[in-house]
């Protein structure tokens, strides 16, 4: 990471090929560390190649839609302490107008910069003094709480909240400022998420440079390409067209406004939460459509496609069977099953935001794309 | 309510036809008030006259397990703002060694003192300056996390948290006493148990008093009796023996050492949920016993005995259906279907507290009597 350094979500692009949902953010970012002031200064920024342009996933890092993370932002440590590695991930912004849906306005600026001068560092000082926050039981615990943690999050953040809040309250801050903190988490439904995904990427980054494995290891999307890893294929992203979710639209949208699939998220379905815990999270089916039997069956199909289950995290409605862990790529070649993805909805302009939630299926070429690698 | 009053869960009863938990919170009570320093002190003023016991009910209040309540322990105060009337109930002490399962030692005590002095003014101030908390709002967003707020309160406990974290970390006491707080908060998975209650009071009672009504008002146990009320029927209660709940025991207990049912926490039930919403919470069979397939069998049961069904509570495995709501205790007799109650277990010996959790059918008699005196 350095300070010309914009990490993005999904595998490596170039700015033309970016979505619009994409270059917002990423002028929002430049604007953000005080290197651009507009739109057209940041274009010239990037066109005079002052910018350096990586995947989150290159730098242990995972981040939501458009993903941009940059040197100044603060960022949560997640460690797997079995295998010793750690993941990254900014924090979450909540709904609306934000930077991770493209959007770029002053008020997106300022929250990041409230975010940078004391959010993060009252979120940091609360978890070293609460001796950190044990995140494995912490999605247990929500799972059973009609998260799937993708698009649910709502027990977890509550969790979050419920074990950093005594922390908090006895921080060295005005108590404007300790009230403030915990009244922009309270307000914030997808608190957790960024923390989870990079929970996920913690475990899954563990599970990379295995030899001969088939294991998917990432899932992401760049909102023009989605792209996958494997366990035993080392660096390479195997790619794909990224599709266009089928879902509910807020009211003055619809899927000819949408962007095509967006995020780093996808790393909670390749460890098998999200789309893959539906059934964990029937009231989902009223943000991404369908009904709650659909949320059984979604989960039901992912058996298929995975090697194992998780003893960490359980589904009561399956008599608590362990969600689906473990994607083999030639699974999804030879069943013709594809991963089940849940995510919001980017407008494919820069500037607006989310406009809806939905489900959506990746590309199998990537997966197929994969499976020849590994034959190769 | 009078300073020589103790409150106590269910219908009527005397001193001597107690059970032990019952017996051992009232004595903790007198001595938390300072009018006993030990048992055989408290049964001296029982024995001349110096106690009044007076249920819960007669005064818009709820507790569970043995109910104890006096004059200078802080209560919640619900509002139910479409009917215009309140309830009340005392703050949850969390599991272990607390006085509502009949322990009565420093340790319990020096809890109640604190609550008092410190947690109750806490919670006050920062419930008046939130400008109270919509427990509707919550506890329709609990049934959609897995609690069925009886003897699963975790979710409505952390949201709870969550609505009043932002004002209590800006309370002016001491960092170490804002964090206290906080913490007691976060350890309590039951601290929602008490205000769900008062919730379910404060709605049913506006049900009560109704000109043969036939609907099912208050169901109450004192660990000796249980007992009903019914809306058209005025103040009067219909009882037949406590029974011992079938459940999971702590390691060290049987059901031999059970007291028969107990504790006002039967009007969650009442109002449908509990017991009657088991559907909306499949992990509560770790806690109760049985599979999740029960729990869901159990709601189904209890829409054979109501007349309606919630458009406040909804439960997603049902496909979003409204729990059961209002008892017909004529459809209980008719049909022969008794309300579903999942309750937790105290010894049977006053001192000890909790020792399993479990479920428990009422006494058919109780409302083979309610129907008779609206046949009267």
């Amino acid at each position: 990471m350095t300070p010309e350094t914009v990490l993005h979500a999904g595998p490596p692009i170039a700015w033309e090929r970016m979505s619009g949902p994409m270059r917002g953010a990423i002028v929002g970012a430049l604007i953000y560390e005080g290197r651009a002031t507009a739109w057209e200064d940041a274009e010239r920024l990037v066109a005079r190649g002052a910018v350096r342009f990586d995947p989150c996933h290159h730098h242990a890092t995972v981040g939501p839609m458009a993903g941009a993370t940059t040197a100044s932002m603060p960022v949560f440590v997640v460690e797997n302490r079995t295998a010793g590695n750690c993941a990254y991930s900014t924090i979450n912004e909540g709904l609306g107008k934000v930077l991770r849906y493209g959007a770029y306005s002053s008020d997106v600026i300022d929250r990041l910069r409230w975010f940078r001068d004391v959010l993060g560092p009252a979120f940091g000082e609360a978890i070293r003094r609460a001796g950190g926050v044990d995140l494995r039981a912490l999605i247990g615990q929500a799972v059973q709480m009609g998260d799937e943690c993708h698009n649910r999050n709502r027990a977890a953040s509550a969790l979050l909240i419920k074990a950093l809040a005594p922390e908090i309250a006895a921080l060295e801050l005005p108590a404007k400022e300790r009230s403030r903190v915990l009244a922009f988490a309270a307000s914030n439904e997808h608190l957790f998420l960024n923390l989870g995904m990079a929970a996920c990427k913690a475990a899954l980054d563990a599970a990379h440079g295995i030899a001969d494995s088939t294991i998917v290891t990432a899932m992401a999307r760049n909102g023009t390409d989605f792209g996958i890893r494997v366990g035993g294929l080392g660096d390479r992203w195997f790619t794909g067209p990224a599709q266009l979710p089928q879902g509910l639209y807020f009211p003055g949208f619809g899927a000819g406004d949408a962007n095509p699939d967006i995020g780093d998220s996808t790393i909670t379905e390749t460890v098998g939460l999200g789309g893959f815990s539906m059934a964990a999270a029937p009231a989902i089916v009223r943000v991404v459509g369908g009904r709650p039997e659909d949320a059984i069956a979604a989960t039901e199909a992912m058996y298929e496609i995975t090697w194992s289950e998780s003893s960490a995290y359980q589904i009561p409605a399956l008599g608590f069977r362990g969600t689906p862990l473990g994607i083999d790529c030639r699974e999804v070649v030879h069943t013709g099953v594809l991963p089940f993805v849940n995510t919001g909805i980017a407008h494919r302009e820069p500037g607006i935001g989310q406009i809806g939630a939905g489900l959506v299926k990746p590309p199998m070429e990537a997966f197929v794309a994969a499976a020849r690698g590994l034959a190769g």
